[in-house]
């Protein structure tokens, strides 16, 4: 008789700081292979995750979606305090359910939200520092905001894609590309004090490898006036990586919510 | 000729985590060696730090105050980017101004104020897990306000006062003790996701060695239902540290701001 399998779907965050990125790398720490890790060392079972997102080093998450098969009948709503008692401190399970067998984490994915932040004074608080990109000079929110617009839409992002990339279809849709920021500061930790936080927040039915920090790279150059809003337009036309502004650190850069 | 020495008053940040806390400790990286050390290099000159309080390991400031005597007639203003440039990520300098020389941070500090975070839920989130207390059972607001009421006053808080102090007068006056939470979450990192965090801000003319920490235990335990609210009174009128609460870990708390 052979066991049936579950398909779990598991939802993780993550401070991407100390992992090379999500998906697996010889002889280096990531987080596929600490779930992986964990998952044998709950169930001794060898699972094969499916993730919705490859984030690369550095990068964040508040809201990964991952699957897998297994053997073991545990309660899904066991797995998630389950797999925190073996994960190191910088992953969390946040949510497990058993989904259909057709469920697929990275096909499956129908829209992608990314939240890139940016601290926009002359030194980085401490406990923003793994988290945000300091620029020191004040950027013009309403440049970076036309340059944003002209990125919405179907189009080809083949500007925006890293040179050693996979992707053979360049064309992407974003849906929104929102820049908002809050006078007396719009990120708060402990009260009264506000962080000069600009928020560049993205969603798209899927991105190219490492777009999102070439957009905002090229919206930072928008708003420090070393380009003008309007030249977005050409360098989507062009088709061309070198035109594109430098690629955003990856710190700043947080995967939030995944749409199905 | 005798050269003038100013007397420097600086606001400073830090990351606790990775500091043996504020003060001087032989062979241990802490944030006095580490102001000290920057100080020697930019200016070769020793100076002697005055705080306005001395953080424990592990405990966060936003706006510590120090201040010290500086031969050299640099700009005030230069100050805050030339310390930047040499001190580690984790400390940095936010306002620098030249006072008169009697300013003494330590003992021209009026008020304190300080927040204690818990993060009131299952998992704690990556990004948090440096900064708050993670406490999993629901913590019952009323009845931690309700303490927390008992403690605001002059009062003799022996009780609360960690064995090993030199204090000798165990009276000090807590001018509010509020305790807030919000529905949806209440600490925004990136925009859309809250973390249920419940914050402790407590403001006193002055606090004794791990003060804070045994306040914030003791609250939690009236919060757990393991002690009643009205506790707290004989428990102070009781002037025995055996009798409060367990001490709240380090990681939670941070120094907000000093009043003069």
């Amino acid at each position: 008789m052979v066991r049936s399998q579950s398909n779990i779907r598991v939802t993780i965050q993550y401070d991407g700081t100390n992992f090379n990125g999500y998906e697996l790398q010889p002889g280096k720490r990531t987080v596929r292979a600490e779930l992986e890790g964990a998952l044998h060392k709950l169930f001794q079972e060898k699972t094969k995750l499916i993730s919705a997102s490859r984030t690369d080093a550095g990068v964040h998450a508040l809201g990964q979606v991952v699957n897998f098969s297994l053997k073991n009948n545990i309660q899904p709503d066991k797995i998630v305090p389950a797999l925190n008692s073996v994960l190191p401190a910088d992953i969390r399970v946040i949510m497990a359910e058993a989904v259909s067998p057709e469920f697929n984490s990275r096909f499956g994915a129908k829209k992608k939200e990314y939240e890139y932040l940016i601290y926009n004074g002359q030194a980085c608080p401490p406990h923003l520092r793994g988290i945000v990109w300091l620029i020191k000079p004040k950027l013009d929110l309403g440049a970076m905001r036309q340059a944003a617009k002209l990125l919405v839409g179907k189009q080809d992002f083949a500007s925006f894609c890293a040179a050693h990339s996979d992707d053979t279809d360049f064309v992407r849709t974003i849906h929104s590309f929102v820049i908002s920021s809050a006078k007396g500061g719009s990120l708060v930790i402990w009260s009264g004090v506000g962080f000069p936080v600009i928020r560049f927040r993205v969603v798209g039915n899927g991105f190219l490898y490492k777009m999102v920090r070439n957009m905002v790279g090229t919206l930072v150059e928008a708003g420090l006036g070393q380009i003008k809003a309007a030249d977005v337009k050409s360098i989507l036309e062009a088709k061309d990586r070198k035109l594109a502004g430098r690629t955003a650190p990856a710190q700043g850069l947080c995967l939030v919510k995944i749409n199905y």
